[in-house]
């Protein structure tokens, strides 16, 4: 079935204990469709500027990943540069230009609005309900978000929460919106607010999916060695939706494996900087991944 | 089998978001042996002042706990007291009394040289190594550490290291010993230096295990409230340790069920101040709240 991603596309300048890379294609449409194409046709809405290099999206086109959604603006793409910390759990934010992103307002075109799974990234939730209103009738939306919409916008995002099924975000923001430490009294505490699903998403230390008033939990996939953790959350998302949008359910076996191949894509995207790693993956590699997954947590 | 636990018996006045309670039964041996018991009888070495009350120590009598070998001493019972932050993986220690702790010598009762299996709780290393000398040849002998000695005292350390087959410590201990972030990383370095099994807790985050040049990684039991961590981790060693002694091999099977049984006591230790929870529980309970943990966590 055909998943709509509502996001950004950047050029992330990242700095890691492994290494640097400038300008590296990143965003959280990009990040999230690089992931979800392993598993149905996906179509980005975002947009970009005029320095765009527009030939970097052709490893997404492969997976037939519809990019006509992606609007180029005068001016510069969105650019971020940050420096994780030895505990990759923490970056700093070195430099962030919104540039055209600062005034993104995204337009579904005509051949998007049938979209049958909607996610919307982290952007401002006014502009997720102008989305939500604009594709004609989704079996399943789900969005992101971050601090500063938690803190700032607190009654739009309420007011788009009502509108969507799902929701996925990480601990931190699930303990702030929710105002709970203890994580599922945080998931709880959200799905209060509308959406019937809550994944919590908890870095290298796993998550937690919350539907029909059970938990599921899991661990991340244990790597050796992390060369770039940005955009895991995103392909996270990307594994989740996508594998759902695949399956045409929302049964509890189908959510725990969408949840599964959510964190074997992340790992992934840890293991080179930017979409390098994704870019390079075959589609066989996450049923591989899944495989080697499924024997490292089993204890039957 | 047997299985000795040498550490230490305290008193515990603790502090959390749930309450208070001063003087707890509380202590490394107390809390892994409460666990332990569950599975195979258990023997504790351990040293308390003549301010102790050997009748709150009836549960463990019940569950065929041989406490022969606590000694009394001149003077007061180890007494800590502690105030845990809502993220209960932060705690403030408010005072130590080492009391008669301070000078513990563990001397192993002749009844007990034959102890098959052996958990050497969190003292000084130059004392496990004499308990080391003291037990005829155990089938399996454990040690857990802290951050005091890793940095203090780590040829001592790397001494009883190599003399034993297992090790169980948290992730920061893990970090600090080896010098890695990277936990996959943290438990090669630290197996290169004995112990063919390392045992890495995370917490609420769950546990790892390194073995054979494979990892087994599982999250921790979803709990909705925690009362007190407090000895979650010694209960975790005592889940997992007599599961061990009472399977009497050592399979990869029978440590990933070990780890299991470990992560669902800890979780009842958390569900109460000190050691009310454990000492409440029935044996029918483990296999319980394994069965919700394999629920949980299934996603065959």
């Amino acid at each position: 079935m055909s998943l709509l991603v509502v996001g950004s596309i950047a050029y992330d300048s990242i700095q890691t204990d492994s290494g640097s890379v400038k300008n590296a294609l990143g965003g959280s449409a990009i990040h999230f469709s690089a992931a979800s194409s392993f598993f149905a046709p996906t179509r980005i809405v975002g947009v970009v500027g005029e320095d765009f290099q527009k030939d970097e999206l052709k490893f997404l086109i492969e997976r037939n990943v519809d990019i006509s959604g992606i609007v180029t603006e005068r001016g510069k793409t969105f650019r971020w540069s940050g420096r994780y910390h030895a505990d990759m759990n923490e970056r700093d934010t070195l430099r962030t230009e919104l540039n055209v992103f600062e005034h993104f307002r995204p337009e579904i075109p005509d051949s998007y609005k049938d979209s049958e799974y909607l996610f919307l990234a982290n952007i401002n939730p006014e502009l997720q309900l102008e989305v939500l209103e604009q594709v004609h009738k989704p079996a399943f939306a789900a969005l992101d978000t971050m601090n500063f919409w938690i803190e700032g916008s607190r009654s739009e995002l309420l007011a788009v929460l009502k509108r969507v099924d799902g929701v996925i975000l990480n601990d931190t923001e699930a303990q702030q919106f929710s105002g709970e430490h203890n994580l599922a009294k945080a998931a709880k505490a959200i799905a209060r607010h509308g959406p019937m699903i809550v994944v919590i998403k908890k870095g290298e230390h796993g998550s937690i999916l919350y539907h029909n008033d059970s938990f599921f939990v899991l661990p991340a996939f244990l790597l050796k060695s992390v060369t770039d953790p940005t955009g895991a959350g995103d392909s996270f998302a990307g594994g989740f939706m996508g594998y759902l949008a695949q399956q045409k359910n929302l049964s509890n076996g189908t959510l725990r494996l969408a949840m599964a191949y959510g964190t074997c894509i992340a790992s992934f995207c840890c293991e080179g900087f930017g979409t390098l790693r994704l870019a390079a993956m075959e589609k066989e590699d996450t049923a591989k991944r899944l495989a080697v997954f499924q024997k490292l947590v089993d204890f039957s």
